[in-house]
This record gives C-alpha cells, structure tokens and sequence, in this order.
C-alpha cells in the first residue's frame, strides 16, 4: 500500500511557527493561508503544515470551522494515519496506566498531551467511552476503534457524542455504541478502596469523573471516624472514598436523583449502606438548610460544576465560589476539614484560593491551607497548554 | 497569677488594618507608628496591636530589626502567651498530624501557618529540632520547649539557630541541645517504605526534609523494575524510595560526602545496598559526564537547592534549571520520566514549568507533564501567605 499523499497548507507570516516548531500543538484561524483551494478541504482533513519557507512542520488535522483551524498530529511530515500508527499512540497511553494502577479504570487517552487531538477515551475494564471531539477524529473513528480494541482487549466501544467542543467543530450529537453491546447495568468500578457505579450510555460525561482520584484518596485520609458531607456529590466520588477510608458516616448532596441512585448502589456494593445517607436538591439550598438545622461534619467536600467555564463568567463564578465556601465553612466542626474544588478554565488557581479564603473569612472562620491537588495523572497536560490544567482542589483546616 | 499587661503599639493610617482583620498575620515596617517608646521596645516583645481608631487588633510579636515589625500571635487581645498557650497551638497542630501519619516522623510546626510564627519545629520520634527563627520566639524558647515536651513527650530538644532568616531578626547562631541529650548517631526515619537517616545535630537544616514526602512517593509508584538516577540526592529522599518501590538499582548523585554516606546507612538499613550506588560530584558535572558515558535512565529525578533565591536571582535561577533540565533529559531513556524540582521561592509555578518545558525541548525531547506537587501536607500554608508555597514538583514523562 502506497502512503496516501496529503494536501498541503501553510502559515503565514504572522504565524508564530517558532512556537509550533518548539511544541505548540495548534494553529489559529488568522495564522493560515486560507485560498480557495484551502477552503474546499472536508473538516477533519489531514494535511501537510509548512512554514513560509516551504519548510514542512508536520501532519495537521484541519478544520476550517473551527477556531483551532489546525491540530498538530505528527511531528513527522511523512508519518502515515492508519491503524499502526493509531496503536503506537494508544499503547505509549496504555503503558503510563498500568504503570500507574492496579485495575484497568482510567482515562486512557487526554486528548493532545496522549497525542490525539481532541479525543478522550475513558476505560472501564473491557468498556471504553470514546469522545471524538474534532472532526478529524469523528472521520477517523473506525479506525481508531479497531486499534483501541486490539492494543487494550476492550470489546465495547461506545461512541459519546455529547462533549459541547463538537458542536464548535461542526458535528452531530448522537451517541452510540459502536463496537460491542451496550452494557446492561452500571459498571462496578474500583478506585480508592471504593467501588462506584458508573452508567456509561445514560450518565453525565463519560459515567464517571477518573479526574478526582487522587483528592478523593486526600480527602479519605482526612476521613477516619469523621462524619462527611459531599455537596455536588454525583455518583458519591468523595464520600464512597471517605466511607472506604473509615467515615463514620456519609450524607451525599445532588440534584440528580439518578446520580444518587447510584451512589447508593455503590454504597450497596461496598457493603456500607448503614454509614451513608443522600439528600436531593439544590446544593446551596442544602447547605443553607443544613446550617438551619444546626448540623456540624467533620469533613465537608463541595465539588460544584463549573462556575465560570469562560473568561466572561469569571467574576459571577468566583462570587459563586465565594458563597459556598462560606455556606459549606459554617458547617465543619471546629479543627474540621473543608474540601474545595473548582472544575472552571477561567478561575485560575490564584483566583480560586482567593474566593475560597473570602467566603471561610465571612464564615468567620480561620484556615490553613493544607493541600492543593489537580487532576490525577492519567490526565496528562502538554507542558506547553499546562495553563489549561482546570481542576484544583483545595483542602482547608478550619 | 494576673495577666501580663502588654504594651501597646498602634498602626499608621497608611497601614493595611482591613487586610490584618481579615487574616493577613504581618505588619510591615513601615505601617507602624513608631515613636520614641515604640523604638525601645527590645526584639520580640509582644504587644497589643491597635488600629488607628484604638481598637485592638490581637497580640503581635515585635522586633523593630526586622522588616516584618510585627508578626501576629494571637487574635484575641487579651490571650496571655503562657505555657498552655503553646500547648493549645502545639496539641492542633499534633492533631493534624496525627492524623496524616503512621508514625511520628514529620514538621510538626510549620510558622505562621501552624499559629507560631517563625518557628519551625521537625519532629523524629522523641527527638525534636526547633528553629525559633524570630525574636519572640527566641526569647520564649524555654516555654516553647516545655510545652513541646508535655504535648508531644519527646524527650530531646535541640535548637536549630542556623536559619538564614535568624540574622534578619538579629539573633545568633548557636545551634545547642536545649533539652535531654543529643543523639548519639544519626536517626533512622521511616517514610513510604524507606528508611533515611537523619543527622539532627551536623545535618543540613533540621537533618531531614520532611517537605518533599508525597513527591517521593510519587516517584516511587514510576519507580517498579527503573534504572534511578537521584540528583542533588542529599541522604537518599527519591533514590531510597524508589528503591523501596521496587526500583531496579538506583544512583544517588551529591556534592556532600556526609549525605552520600547517610543515603547508604539508609540503604544499608533497607537491605538494598546491592541496587544502590552512589556519586560524588557537582551535579552539572555529573550529568554531563552521565551523558557522555551514554548512560540512560528510565527515571530521573533532580531536586537542586534554591537556584532563585531572592527576585534579583531569579533569571540566573531560570537559566540554571533549564540547564539541569536539558542536561537531565538527555538521560531519560524513551517513554521514561523526568521530575524536576524547586524550593525557589522566586520561581513561580509557571516560571519554573517555563524553564523545564524549554530544557526539555532543547535536548530535542517532548514530554507530557503528568503530575505537579507541592510540599506535604505537614507544611501547611496561610490561605494569605499561599503564593509562599516554595516547593515544586514536577514530573514529566518524555
């Protein structure tokens, strides 16, 4: 088989191609000669990039629809898309988890820093949820099923089309499983000592949030004997780990009754249904009726959506930090633990602490600030987007 | 016994009142009305702070000699600094550490953050080693003791005077055994499997770091069946643990023939001396030298000291660790990792990722950052002071 021959496009001279050629894995709009020819290609065509000088920098997805006209794929100009090369991106991914967990439930693809752009692969044992976020991906989905299934032993596949980034990219939204049988139940998934249930065809993302797993086993340690609340508790990612490291008890806040539902199936599971407890509504009528109530935990975690996914909601999102850090402060017991997570772009770690610590001092409380964590690791960051690291969560001593 | 009547010292308009009120636990020089009386007040008396309206602000720690003329002890006014105020500021701290750890090996106060500014108090066992490094504190130290001895039962205390942040508070440097007798050989400390040892009375700052544990273990878990290499090894903090992960062998490079010769006490004690090896050298040299022998290591791991000290250090700060970086990942074999570490309190996170990313990229390597952390949780920080956090790790896989 002859190498296929792509189509060529160019920077120009305003591109910062210094960038490019040092690691930057995108290119904008306005950074690319667009001619007419450029403007017939399909969304999702792999191209040839070179510099101004002709210089070829590598193979590029190309979307004209998109903001990001084009993603880095290859440094290598000549380097071919196909099924092996689909494998040697996916095993590289595969060797960095098993390194680094015991049982195969994780994020196995991170989009750029896994060396495919715009595309998310959750694990769940012998299901993978696959996100083919750009176009480039959605046309090459066959391919890229065949070799996730032949280097990982995954038998289902499931296509989740939900991720808002495709409608930036110009795709459809319909979800479906395209290899396999769709699951019959929720997955039982171990992390942490705890096991969750995760819906992977009816649930919110992918089924399950992997990027929590090392603050939930912080916030675990914290746990012993406590009794603990978990506001925006989805399926119970902080109290099943709090209730597998020795919770004296668990009440789950959510809006979601499906969420807890399975949240309690996880609790079932585990064996701990006595210790844990959920209670639907709006969080921060929760907590307010809570502080009404006179209750006091020992370790209180808030995990919200959210509240300022773009530069514009910035300021009405850290007022939002800002109130339920002090509604959640009024509920931890003295020498208790609050536990503050932003999964926000726009709200900067230095941002983020600053509402955090306005709204404990409006609590009338004092802190110490004992832990910063991030996403865990198999949410690898290209080192040159590592700003774009958006999950941090803050663990307070009151 | 009556209440000490403390004297009182009063804020100047200019000064930041709402900031101290609202937790910020310094006053600068130059924010304090210092008249005639204010002058004699000899370094580390403590006063009663008022605002320039008479109201009480809390207790301060005074030292005219020091930039920050004033460090908060207390935000009740009328708390008296006795023995049973240490014990309640000791005991929350005890508390959380207890909490964190198996055994008692940690820092147990960590300044400002742990209620006691300036004082910085390690624990190994029944050993302690305490750095009063503010006046106050100096002069309080026998109090401090006692009470350490009764809250904690450790039964040595030695006085650690060799801060730098000593001379600023014009006190000496005459480091002693305060209380009980000093070991007579170097200690053996336990921390995620390993064991180091740790010289309190000749060691460099109070023998140990506790600072870096959760990165060691971090580098642990990439550790299994790796060839180590440990830069600026100090006693064996990473190599000792990679080892007790299951390392393949590991080598531990320093400039200091006394740390080398604890890192193999260390490995002697784990029984893996047959894996361990160490070398003497400057680091730049070693690497370099490393490199041209043609070695390569699946891990490499490199914790310099404080290349960017104070801000007008901070450009030769940068400089040098894309140096270390650069040299360093010339010996990452492929699909193996790189931590790279800084106690620079100059080089922010972002400056500091800055300088890896670009050593990296000059030795031609591409790498996805799958971790960054910070020091453990045993060295907590003031929500106000949080941007002081000095400790960055940051581990690359190229």
């Amino acid at each position: 088989m002859t190498a296929p021959s792509y189509p060529v496009i160019r920077l120009r001279p305003k591109a910062n191609a210094r960038a490019i050629r040092h690691g930057f894995p995108w290119v904008y709009e306005n950074e690319l000669v667009t001619d007419r020819r450029t403007r017939q290609l399909d969304p999702g065509t792999i191209a040839v990039l070179e510099d101004t000088d002709r210089q070829p920098l590598g193979l590029v997805a190309f979307n004209a629809n998109s903001r990001i006209i084009c993603r880095m794929l290859d440094r290598d100009p000549a380097a071919t898309i196909d099924h092996d090369w689909f494998a040697t991106r996916l095993t590289k991914a595969l060797s960095l988890r098993e390194r680094l967990f015991d049982a195969p439930f994780y994020r196995l693809i991170h989009a750029e820093a896994d060396g495919l752009p715009g595309v998310v692969i959750d694990r769940f044992g012998t299901h993978a949820v696959v996100q083919p976020n750009a176009a480039w991906a959605d046309a090459t989905f066959d391919m890229l099923s065949d070799a996730l299934m032949a280097v990982t032993g995954v038998t289902t596949v499931i296509k989740n089309a939900s991720g808002r980034a495709r409608q930036l990219e110009g795709l459809d939204n319909e979800t479906r499983i395209a290899r396999g049988s769709a699951p019959e139940a929720p997955i039982p998934v171990p992390m942490n000592g705890a096991t969750y249930m995760a819906d992977l065809t009816e649930g919110q993302k992918t089924g399950l949030f992997f990027d929590q797993r090392p603050n939930h086993a912080f916030a675990a340690r914290l746990s012993q004997g406590a009794r603990v609340l978990d506001v925006f508790s989805h399926v119970g990612g902080f109290s099943l780990a709090a209730l597998a490291g020795g919770a004296a008890s668990a009440l789950a806040v959510d809006g979601s009754e499906p969420a807890l539902t399975l949240a309690g199936a996880g609790a079932d599971a585990m064996g701990v249904v006595d210790r844990f407890a959920t209670r639907k509504g709006d969080a921060f009528d929760v907590l307010t009726a809570l502080g009404e109530e006179g209750e006091k935990f020992d370790v209180v975690i808030c995990d919200p959506p959210a509240f300022a996914p773009s530069k514009q909601a910035l300021e009405a999102g850290l007022r939002a930090y800002e109130r339920i850090a002090r509604l959640a402060a009024l509920l931890v017991a003295e020498d208790g633990y609050l536990v503050l997570c932003s999964c926000s772009h726009a709200a900067d770690l230095a941002k983020f602490r600053g509402a955090c610590t306005r709204g404990i001092g409006r609590a009338g409380r004092q802190a110490q600030l004992i832990h910063t964590g991030f996403a865990g690791a198999d949410h690898p960051l290209m080192p040159q987007l590592a700003e774009s690291g958006y999950l941090k969560s803050l663990f307070f001593r009151l």
